[in-house]
């Protein structure tokens, strides 16, 4: 890692929780992050560089062990299609997931797409020659207000380099804030970045997981309602928002590509419960997993299944909204005032809600 | 009108707004109504009967004239398609609305859709026969729990009363709460119904507004959300939903069928606003028209059409979300409660609300 | 049955084999015939009255038992929405079928909707009172050029009367041609009505069979392209398109919701073989379901399921391809020369191919 | 251009009509080719390279001057969603197209994309710090049979090479088969790659144009159907099919996203016809654009449109599926027998239609 990579983001911020932005009522897990899905790992690559380059990519790994022999099922939901990911069209006709997700700036899509190919290929090197080729899943938002986006900064190396983090991740610990690809986002006129959290749910006799990542780029300043109904105003803040967020869904649920369908839906009602509107000029994406009953790339031509009876969806969906609603707060209490391109600064909600 | 069909809603109850139940900051119109825009009419048969019977017809006449001859811009979102609608497939496939919108219980919709049809063959004779047929739009939610479902009291001749009222109202009143298709719906867990909602916009030089009806019967008990940010508890009320909400926006803005669908998709979050996350079990149908650039059924080979610029659609979508928003309190604050099958009961919001 | 309901069809029409108009590579099934799927039943009401009334309901019964309790796996697809079918919305979200599926014409769709509600409740007293309510799935083509569709000759009694008949079907036998809902209808200008075919498919060690029945009542006369490549031009045909096609696509391959959007897609592959573009009038839909692992309305938290392997899909889309433009074959086989409304006639196939 | 890059296909090989393999009845335009669309042009570049490098970049440039500042309206279909592409979920939520489009292999996206992004913003600097970022838009089709996908061959020199080929392309001319995104491609178990059709169109008073262009890599050996309804078997061709098929369409029609939606879904129609059922593993994507009515990216609060009056598509629907089929044709009547990769080797349909 070059020294001028990433001089921040040691110290992890505080999170939504600590700073009383819990939201709803079910039980969080033990780490009231996505990582408390047994197998989900996360890891970021952040580049801070100079003035200007204040971007990164986070990755997150669904499962171990290799994903192109052994997929997990998969759904998407596009709230608003003002974005440029690559990989959903694929995972909606099949169902499946088979390669980590990035998660990076509008601008480095591109370079994520080749970094997920060549680490497809690396773990299977039959791919495209002998086998398919492989479907690589990048998510993006337009942080161009904080760094300067037309240095197309993110290399492969880069997200090669956010890979190698999420798969050294061994403990389930994970950063929220100003980090990887939530670097240089920006929230509701304030700074934005990666957020994280989790629900415990008990079906029938068995105890569940389901968690949510958000890369949180979104909102017009003053919009932002907290969890007590409070209102946010930042309002020195430049108007345009040209923003976007990504929601990553993950559960230890068995479901249908169908039901992943409609749990993602849910992230929807919860960005808009932190008041958005899902905004015009916003890639808002939702993407759900599941990591049980993977999918294997060949074999047998009948797969046992198991799935959740459609009459209990509703707390999975309470689950879902809850997750994304209280990840949107993680991201804003994590992280820092952050300055950047062209002298742009973001505050922190820390900040603003601090008492003047 | 038989004797025994409605012997209440003489007296429309408060308005939202009233109660200090407004939503967001854009600026209501006149009536704070669908009625607002120019040309809408909106007609109720309520259906209050014995002990059992808690239902009826509300009809939403986009514009005057024969709408088979000249139809209106149209588009429908499925938030959560566990629902009976009728028509919304051929509404997105031509992106247009040739019926006015009856709104009924589940199982009056093949009563409605009946009526519709005789409806259009009255006012021109020469469909299905020298002509195409007819796209009848009937949305529906299920009020089994006030209502004796079963019984199926809708009659085309209740439909047909329901057209005629809106085509009576032409000074664009019209009523809120336990009225017509409202009259036996639930909404968290209190008296749900017919609510209503306007914004005024001012685009380039010109104003136009935006309104939302909405048919409330939606939302676990607990899980309202005020606009102060207060929850709403009515912890008596037994558990399961098997609600719905139908919401159906119009404008005088002129729009084409793609824009009408991203508005239409606002409708969702505006829901999500007063606390849902689009239960399970809820049908929740969003239906959007415009009554600029009325469509010849015949004609000239091209249309003049006129457009709103993409970019200036956010303070669309943001008085979409605020319209359905504040309808849905409306309906809240308009409801009586209402006693019906089996015994139910459902409170009024007002009630609850009160100092006790 | 009142004595003028039906004064023909006693004699089956030949099949689309029997005249050389089989299509594709894959072995029929038995009878070549949707009914080849276990369980799998068919009924027609057939309405010829006087000179205007030709018109009817055909009934499948996706399975035995009591379909609200124990619902079938189901998907739909829009191939050109010009139609007013009621259910599919329902289909989608929740991926289940759980009432017969009635064909009729346009006109008749709020008939049969009633039908299957009142049938539904026969079954089980407690929906829409204790239970949820219930999704009724009626499809339609407008047969309005052989049949007077003002006049709405379909009632309920009719509908219930297919679905009698299709119950009594205990033999898997059924009629294909002018029969049914198929009674009016119309296809590249000739003659159209019901058709089916199956085809038998081995996978891993077991036999499963895959079935199409359509309601044929599309297509542009002059289009018709036979399996040999031949073009059956009726050149008397009055010009103008109102058509549409129903496919209904069933099989014991035990499949997911989003496997069986994929083979219902292949219908329109299907219809298009045939020589059609999917016209603009033309209502053209798919819907597909599986007879494997019945789902039921309430009980354990998790169900077992067994699904298909994504990679052995190709011989199931090819099946369904196939079985489909053959029951396109086969309504034109089987149909005979028929005079209606306004003395408006459409010729046989067989008369149109028989030497001069 | 390095001096291994492309050493053939200096010859254009045959069309599709000059071997009697026209398809349907509409008069095709011109040149026959999706250049006969006023303003649009085509550009290859083709990487024949040793024994394993048979890839390229194919660019359809929509219109003439800044593609960013003046849109085009554009909508796409996904038939069979087994595919890599980029950029088409923007374009159906905001109808429109601000880039050029790119065909390629399957990992060439990555390259493409980025070209195209370096592209825009060479065009308007302000691209991602004064104004929002860009969505380029790139398809792709796997070429793995004849070409060392893994390579990675394609950079984003080749792509810029492709634009910079269609921007020369000043006299509307263009070559198909074995070139550029072509040049390594199978379809039916023959050599498949790049082709072109046109139709022309009266409506009114007023002559339209609708082309084709089809990047062709689909097809079960055994399943093409010719235009007189011959099958072409090619027996001793491997089996697998990793497959996909691109196809634009372009046309001077003003058309709303809606309607240009509808027509991208006849190309389905245009490939069925030609013998697919749309496979499993094959990527089968439509994207329609229509060069009138040119959208700013800022400016006036509403546009004047002139839009197709819907009940004229029908002909327009023909004109996308005669030339979608028509294109199939002639990609496999212009492309040359080719070896490649691992010896690899698919013929020329010209070669195995000859009298033996």
């Amino acid at each position: 890692m070059p020294a001028n990579a990433t001089a921040r983001s040691a110290e992890p911020g505080p999170r939504a929780r600590s700073l009383g932005l819990g939201w709803g009522t079910l039980p969080p897990g033990p780490r009231n992050a996505i990582t408390d899905v047994p197998g989900v790992r996360v890891g970021h690559r952040t580049l801070h560089r100079g003035d200007a380059i204040r971007t990164g990519v986070t990755a997150i790994l669904p499962q171990d062990g290799n994903l192109f022999h052994a997929k997990v099922p998969a759904a998407s939901q596009v709230l608003n299609g003002f974005g440029k990911s690559i990989g959903l069209m694929q995972v909606d006709e099949l169902g499946q997931l088979e390669t980590p997700i990035l998660l990076t700036n509008t601008f480095g899509v591109a370079a994520c797409a080749e970094a997920l190919i060549r680490d497809a290929i690396a773990g299977e090197p039959r791919i495209g020659r002998d086998l398919s080729t492989v479907n690589p899943v990048v998510l993006e938002c337009n942080d161009g207000y904080l760094n300067d986006i037309q240095a197309m900064a993110v290399t492969p190396e880069d997200a090669a380099a956010a890979l190698a983090a999420a798969r050294a991740a061994a403990d389930g610990g994970m950063a929220s804030g100003a980090v990887g690809a939530g670097t240089g986002m920006s929230c509701f006129g304030l700074k934005g970045g990666i957020g994280t959290a989790s629900r415990r749910l008990g079906i029938g006799q068995e105890a569940f997981c389901l968690g949510a990542l958000v890369l949180a780029n979104f909102g017009a300043a003053g919009d932002l309602r907290l969890p007590d109904g409070r209102r946010v105003a930042e309002p020195d803040v430049p108007v345009p928002e040209r923003g976007s967020v990504i929601v990553v869904l993950a559960t230890d649920i068995p479901l249908e590509h169908r039901q992943l369908r409609r749990i993602a839906a849910r992230a929807g009602t919860g960005i808009a419960w932190t008041g958005s509107f899902w905004g015009h000029g916003s890639g808002d994406i939702a993407l759900a997993f599941s990591t049980a009953g993977r999918l294997p790339h060949e074999g047998d031509a009948f797969l046992p299944r198991r799935v959740l009876a459609e009459s209990r969806m509703d707390q999975v969906f309470r689950a879902a909204a809850e997750a994304t609603a209280e990840a949107v707060m993680d991201a804003l209490a994590a992280a820092d005032t952050t300055m950047g391109f062209r002298g742009h600064c973001r505050r922190s909600l820390r900040e603003v809600l601090a008492p003047r």
